[in-house]
């Protein structure tokens, strides 16, 4: 066989969609946010204002994360120098692990290279050591859950986007003695919506399943102290498991589960994802314990973050454009085609110097291509001006659908 | 179903067998490599020597490496802010790239946020999308490379440790059309035997097979530059794709691979543990390549690297001491039983402050229970005298096996 061939057709094909994705390179700059460099192959760099980050909260350039770092960075060094188990467990591991579970009001927590690995290793392991084992899943769920609830062979069962009719459907049909896991999210990152989280979990509970809620999206950003929206909705003890990350508003990277500790040491005894890998540099550990002590005691972060999202949805639908539905932070603004998306992306970054990266497919359905906005704290009336107006005459020059009146 | 009560068993039966993981909490201290701080639950912190680190080359507290990292974040920050697609690409990513592609001389590498999810990233990927294509592995792979090759969902053939002749009559055996990987590692983790690499990249080649080659506990190591054991043996060009860490030699975390255009741009496109994942923090990627820089100029290290195990080994077969046979930095003494390993990894720490973690099922076969043993280049003569007499003492205490003098 032709690899290299192999390789390049299906490159092409991916061109030929307009599905090829091309990386901005962005070189950040500590206290400029949301500024950054954009550097590009043959052209001079010039600096953008960055409208896609997750870095929700700005938590990535904060005084308070980067002394924590570096100071541990001083005092212990660059990486962990081993697997959890074999010589890579440090005293910034164990003060984090407290620290999340405490957040989460949780016995014990357990933290992972990324929240990739904290899904796929949790889900998989549970999935396939709890004997005939059903996971049932919500249709939008993440691709790190979908990756550890297939490869853990369990039985799969699919449940319509945040349907508790469809849910309960299912959970009525199956044996009552079998292990069963409610897998969902909070926040659905590309959609910006929410789970009703309570009455997911007691429709679980009444059948017998465990509940494993994603707060990817949530985390640091909702709740009093930050915990989630299942602190803000008061139901934090219905849910049995769950994951988080310190990558988006606690702007450092990896990911985490907390939970009893019967669970949490048994995904940390036989999850392989978990094992079989390098620890957190130490120094990530201090900086993310920095930042969620930080973010828990200051809620007014909280209170800027929601009124920024609500002035920007706002400002855009004054503005005609069609900004989708959504009850969160997360602003999604539809294009509805993947070519037209990377068209608009492009204008925007060449034209208006503005990044937003376009979200094609397979990360949402064809046909509801989107540009996806995440105002932070930082993002001033000034910035939502100059987006606003920059997005209509990217609108206007691509012949891009308005917002209808009546919405 | 009762859940914490499936837990808690699970977690008795492996205390049951002497398997259930205590990890000794560290307080790494630059600087002072190998010794570090232990810190443990109802008793005063003492200072230990760590006799189990990955940190092969004590990079992780190098001064060039944490320089690095803290301007890194001085300058960008704590965190990338998002996938390598979404806002999450970064300048000291695309470098560290750079210096990977020409560190193995191929065309371009991709960097992960383990050399786990690197490895199972790769090949499930190319598991999944060759049409048909068949895995042969070497029959002692590491977990990462069998999740990859399980959950691609591909024909799987294993053959024998390093066994030529066995891989040839699989090879053999098969379709000449299908589309074939061979995957195995150049240096075994717990054995540290290495494979030999030419040859069975030819035989693979002459069936029409790619070669992916583990690296990870290699590179940095060996090769005039550090690029693992096939620049040393002066077969870089047959492998097709080389999959490496920046955990270990080089002190950081994360896991790369590097290999032609096509082949990265298709993982980079298509592999889902790349794709919907926060990329790693810029700061890590300025260290690693930093550390790559200093370990490529600096040859020395190699050779006193060597010359330290090779003193190791030879101290401890003097001294009785059942060292088994390895032709790498990674020295393997045999116990051959779970508990009596767990008890000679406490008796070493609670005795004579040594910290090595016993290493059971399933890291390695039941009956092959063992301590590794990781001598540095930092390890001294005096710290080897030290660890010799501290075993034989362990050795008597527990009655253990000597070794054969006509071994």
């Amino acid at each position: 066989m032709n690899y290299e061939a192999f390789f390049t057709g299906h490159l092409d094909r991916l061109r030929d969609e307009g599905r090829y994705r091309v990386f901005a390179e962005l070189e950040r700059i500590v206290g400029a946010f949301p500024r950054a460099r954009f550097h590009r192959e043959g052209g001079p760099a010039k600096d953008v204002t960055v409208w896609c980050s997750n870095d929700y909260l700005a938590m990535g350039q904060h005084p308070v994360v980067l002394d924590a770092m570096q100071s541990a960075i001083g005092a212990q060094g660059s990486g962990a120098g081993g697997t959890r188990n074999i010589s890579g467990t440090n005293t910034f591991h164990t003060a984090l692990e407290q620290e999340l579970a405490a957040l989460h009001r949780k016995d014990a927590a357990l933290i992972f290279t990324s929240g990739y690995v904290a899904n796929e290793t949790t889900l998989q392991t549970l999935g396939a050591l709890l004997p005939g084992c059903e996971l049932y899943s919500d249709a939008f769920n993440h691709a790190s859950m979908i990756a550890g609830i297939r490869h853990s062979g369990a039985v799969r069962k699919i449940f319509r986007h945040n349907d508790l009719h469809h849910l309960e459907e299912l959970l009525a049909a199956a044996d009552p003695s079998t292990p069963k896991i409610v897998a969902f999210e909070s926040v659905y990152s590309m959609d910006g919506d929410v789970a009703p989280i309570g009455d997911i979990c007691d429709l679980a509970h009444r059948y017998g399943a465990l509940t494993y809620l994603d707060e990817v999206h949530a985390v640091g950003m909702y709740g009093d102290r930050g915990a989630g929206v299942a602190e803000r909705d008061d139901v934090l003890d219905k849910v049995d498991i769950v994951q988080g990350t310190l990558a988006k508003a606690f702007g450092v990277v990896g990911g985490y589960i907390a939970s009893s500790a019967a669970t949490v040491d048994f995904i940390r005894s036989c999850g392989s994802g978990f094992i079989f890998t390098t620890s957190l540099p130490p120094a990530i550990a201090a900086a993310a314990a920095a930042s969620i002590r930080y973010v828990s005691s200051h809620p007014e972060l909280r209170v800027r973050h929601q009124e920024r999202a609500a002035t920007l949805k706002r400002r855009l639908a004054a503005a005609g454009l069609p900004v989708m539905p959504s009850a969160t932070h997360i602003v999604p603004v539809s294009v509805g085609d993947a070519t037209l998306c990377k068209q608009a992306s492009d204008l925007l970054m060449d034209r208006h110097d503005i990044y937003v990266q376009p979200i094609n497919y397979p990360t949402v359905p064809r046909g509801t291509e989107r540009l996806r906005l995440t105002p932070t704290p930082l993002h001033t009336d000034e910035h939502m001006a100059y987006l606003v107006s920059a997005l209509q005459d990217v609108w206007q020059t691509l012949g891009l659908g308005r917002r209808a009146a009546a919405e």
